[in-house]
């Protein structure tokens, strides 16, 4: 199964008009068009459920807003785009003079043609984002503003894709899908996350996988309120975020900064991208921030291309469908399916020929005069992989410690150690020996409050 | 209280005339100056007490000093610079022959308008140091030479301000005070020494702190053999040199070089000095060499601007009020008290809300609209130095680790810490969790012959 | 004794006409030179004997071989310079058309006038090496071509010098003398283990010193399946080769990377060349690739110049006696000799004075004014040297640890440490700290058919 960037980029056209955010009709549908393509539950929190330190918010439905000059003349119109409508605005109808909706409205004037995207969910106001160029037109002394909205007791929705495997331990993949009309941020993490557990799902796992489609900040930490005592579980996590631009591959190590994850996708991305980059862990950002949070500090990192805030299309009408690139959608997803490689094929593999090297050209593996013999490379690795596998085949040295060692790809250590253990050089062991998680909960407060409506 | 660089430089100047030595009258009159501004009590050791290898040697007291031509005219006079006569030089009074005079005579024919400074503490000489342009006009056949000085049983005096703390262990600062007529070696470390007592002194303390006033080597080693059984006390330490020039800000670590005062003050002269530097221990230099030698090594090391012999004032008349500026006195002052910060109040919080990140917009601690919000810039800390300390509070992290991981000053992070604690978020847990200390001294050899007389 | 860079190239020139295989006649002969100036053990392995994966060959004695016009004119011929014949090349006498024997000859299009050095032990076929201009000259449609070798039964054949110290703990020096008229690779390895053979047969010695001279990969595989049980006493090793180009001097680590014996070696080479270089280990190379086997892991590592495959004359006729020069075998000499040294003379001193300095002026250790004192500098140590002896003589820090903290060289370490013991300062004790290796062989396969003719 090749997922082609076309295939990735029809994702997100699919998706870019939906007016999300972190509850609602938007999300829901959003969810809904995940749920036809992989196995998804459903879940919903009741506002007013106490999550961790925060508590679950109203359900906020917009349905139109415009703000119009007496005349009636139209100015500005949500229903042209959803970014025109700063997040969670309460319900309005009135007459209101221009120096009282100046303090309502929101624009960039160092990027006067693009609508900036704001949000308010946890105050209780109302506005607008324009163009700042729309903005500096604006010479009424009073204008009409309404906005049809409903902020109201209803849910929040989450989306849950669980893939078992052959281990309980897990890697956690989580999407945040609150976003209105931002394509990088993050319809580019949704398709990705979508086709890696579509992939997943089509082959046998050795551990499992747990995909989650939430809305950020408030979803992961009511996911995280409600399996307190399986966190443990977790022994490799990603947030995927803003995956469809032209910069560098990019890892944002886990607090920990050294747990597996870490350097599996390092290893990845040096192989991948030459301009990558390795971050370290700053308490902002994505979910990262929840999942590291002191009580939890799980071994989970960001993958990304441009990091949030560092490129000028972030959270502006510019991050659209033409900023995200099939090519682009299609390398981050290739980088995400060697880490998946990684993370489900490192094994420690044991010589049973360890006492000086084996003999090679008896077996065909090595070239009886300098250039001449069968050429391994063939087989999809170098004369030197297999060497390095051997040499540190001694069951304390993992396939990514030989590819970091050796200086090659993690996919051509393993087919060299495959092609060893064909030849009988290697016993081949599976078992894990990634550092286990110090997982957490047991002191956890009760949580209740949530239903599976899936 | 606000320590003014002009104060610092007031000291130096009311010091400088002083003809100090490690022994005498100039070193007593220089700790009874100290004496009365700080709680200091004044110790004094009988020559021929054995102090660890060493012993403590004569008293000695300079009176007069000349070279004068045998015509009367006077070529040298001690009375004019305390710097001409060599230290420790013995009483003489002859015509000296201007061949045997010269091998006497100390100067710096690269620095020809300098008096160099030169000592014989354990030898039995004399001589003089003269500018080396006068040293070339000396033609005469022979000189007649005085010396009234006294060789002669005494004390060594040295002057030791304790500061009792909440804990027993021990903070100490030692200081130098020997030298003649040198300005920043070391009037400067006895102002900001002197300085820093009397600011601790007003406070309450977490440690015990111990200044320590004393000639250079002899004084120290005097106070270790005296002082064995109680050297495990001592948790961090600094020796103060140097300190009113115009070079960067330099901290010599201790011989262990991962002591937590090594990573203190890297982590201060970090955020005060952009050119700071971090220097290796060698064993040459000042009376860390004691603190660090093989038996004790104590966790101390030595705050400088220039270090010794790296200036082409040192040791010469050059080092004098003018080479010592108030405003680099200043600096040197900030410096250390930004140390002191750091080793009085760090600490261990724990954070109260350690699942998920809690919700800071509740609390006044959280823009609710990107920038529109309550600025905790005006609190003395910025929002990511806020989410530092909570992400990392998880009581294996002390306020340094997080200022050294946000990249913020220990005051920043000390600020957002407590502002946290006042929002019931963190439990500030005061228990240091530097590292102890070995210590030594069990094994230390029988010490007898120092009486006080504070 | 000193050894000096004629005499090491002496024996390159001796050697250097023998055609040497990894079996045969010309091996022996080279074993019997070296065997005629230390003592020296001849080992012979039987054709056909198992050694661990792979199986002792046939032995091959070359006599004659040629090709020639049909004419009678020689073209090629082995008494011209014997690396024309392929090693191990099988008996042959045929006339054989140009397109046939053109499979069968090798050449290097990039260097034309050179002659490469193949082999194909373990093939069973027949080849001629020969400069590519000499080459393309050929143009007759066949030539008639002899060669006069037997392929037997036979032995291997390889020397061992055991020089027995005060410990049973060995140092293992490993080299290949298979290579036939190649002067670098390795009549370079030889001539210079030969004479620190014979230099520390003349001395007193702390470890056991074992030097094999051994035909390359089969012949370390024989000792190492010989002494399975033995190598656990190995506590450091070098492989030596390529040591009279004008490279710089350069390490191979160990498989470890960080045995004492890669510490050495650095060590010694910072300060016998500024351009020096460490390589990490690879698993390509020379004897160290069985050493270093994972079932093995010895802390043996490869001193050299120019590595294998590094130099445009590697394994061509230009390897020759003009390539190799006395000036840099007498350096490649001085190097290993001064890692003789450490090897031999580590060790932890103690302080007798480990409280505060010791008094050095009284002991004559000390300038009493500066720069006018007994310079320390003519007992071949600087004041400073002196001074990091003391301070780090807690019984923890080895001479090395001492010259590595210090910037020192080895010697002069040890020098200032033994004029500290001669003083009374220091207990030098001897026992060496370095760790110890895991050894191996207990679980080994049982090992039969060697035999001692020594």
């Amino acid at each position: 199964m090749v997922v082609t960037g076309q295939a990735l980029h029809a994702h997100c056209a699919a998706l870019f008009p939906i007016c999300r955010s972190i509850t609602g009709p938007g999300l829901r549908a959003t969810l809904s068009y995940i749920g036809e393509r992989i196995p998804l539950a459903l879940r919903e929190v009741p506002s007013g459920t106490p999550v961790l330190d925060w508590t679950v918010p109203l359900e906020w439905t917009p349905r139109a807003a415009w703000i119009r000059r007496l005349d009636g003349e139209t100015v500005v119109d949500f229903a042209q785009h959803n970014l025109h409508l700063l997040q969670y605005s309460h319900a309005m109808d009135a007459v209101v003079p221009l120096e009282e909706l100046q303090r309502h409205l929101h624009s960039l004037p160092d990027q006067p043609d693009l609508i900036p995207y704001r949000t308010a969910y946890y105050g209780s106001t109302w506005g607008f984002c324009l163009p700042h160029r729309l903005r500096e037109t604006l010479q009424d002394e009073a204008y009409r503003v309404r906005i049809d909205a409903e902020l109201a007791p209803g849910a929040l929705s989450y989306g849950e894709c669980v893939l078992p495997g052959e281990q309980e331990e897990e890697v956690l993949v989580s999407i945040h899908c609150c976003h209105p009309s931002l394509a990088n941020d993050n319809l580019s993490g949704i398709a990705i996350g979508m086709e890696l557990a579509r992939m997943l799902a089509a082959r046998a796992r050795r551990f499992t996988w747990r995909f989650l489609f939430i809305p950020g900040t408030i979803g992961s930490l009511a996911w995280l309120a409600a399996n307190r005592d399986g966190v443990g579980r977790i022994r490799h996590g990603m947030v995927l975020s803003c995956l469809g631009d032209g910069g560098p591959l990019t890892w944002k190590q886990s607090r920990r900064g050294d747990a597996a994850i870490d350097r599996i996708a390092a290893h990845v991305l040096r192989h991948e991208d030459p301009a990558n980059r390795v971050l370290p862990f700053t308490p902002y950002g994505y979910d990262e921030r929840q999942y590291c949070s002191p009580g939890f500090d799980l071994p989970v990192g960001c993958l990304m291309r441009s990091p949030n805030g560092t490129f000028p299309e972030y959270h502006t009408s510019a991050d659209d469908l033409d900023f995200v690139r099939p090519e682009h959608l299609a390398r981050s997803f290739k980088a995400i399916e060697r880490i998946a490689e990684v993370i489900e094929h490192d094994a420690c593999p044991v010589s049973t020929a360890p006492y000086g090297e084996p003999q090679l050209g008896r077996r065909g593996l090595y070239a009886p005069i300098g250039g001449t013999g069968p050429a391994v490379e063939a087989r999809g690795f170098s004369q030197m992989a297999l060497l390095w596998v051997l040499n540190l085949a001694d069951g304390r040295h993992s396939l990514l410690d030989m590819a970091e060692r050796a200086g090659e790809p993690f996919a051509a250590i393993r087919a060299a150690a495959e092609a060893a253990a064909a030849a009988g050089l290697l016993a081949l062991v599976t078992a894990s020996r990634f550092p286990a998680d110090k997982g957490s909960g047991n002191s956890a407060p009760e949580f209740a409050g949530q239903r599976d409506i899936a």
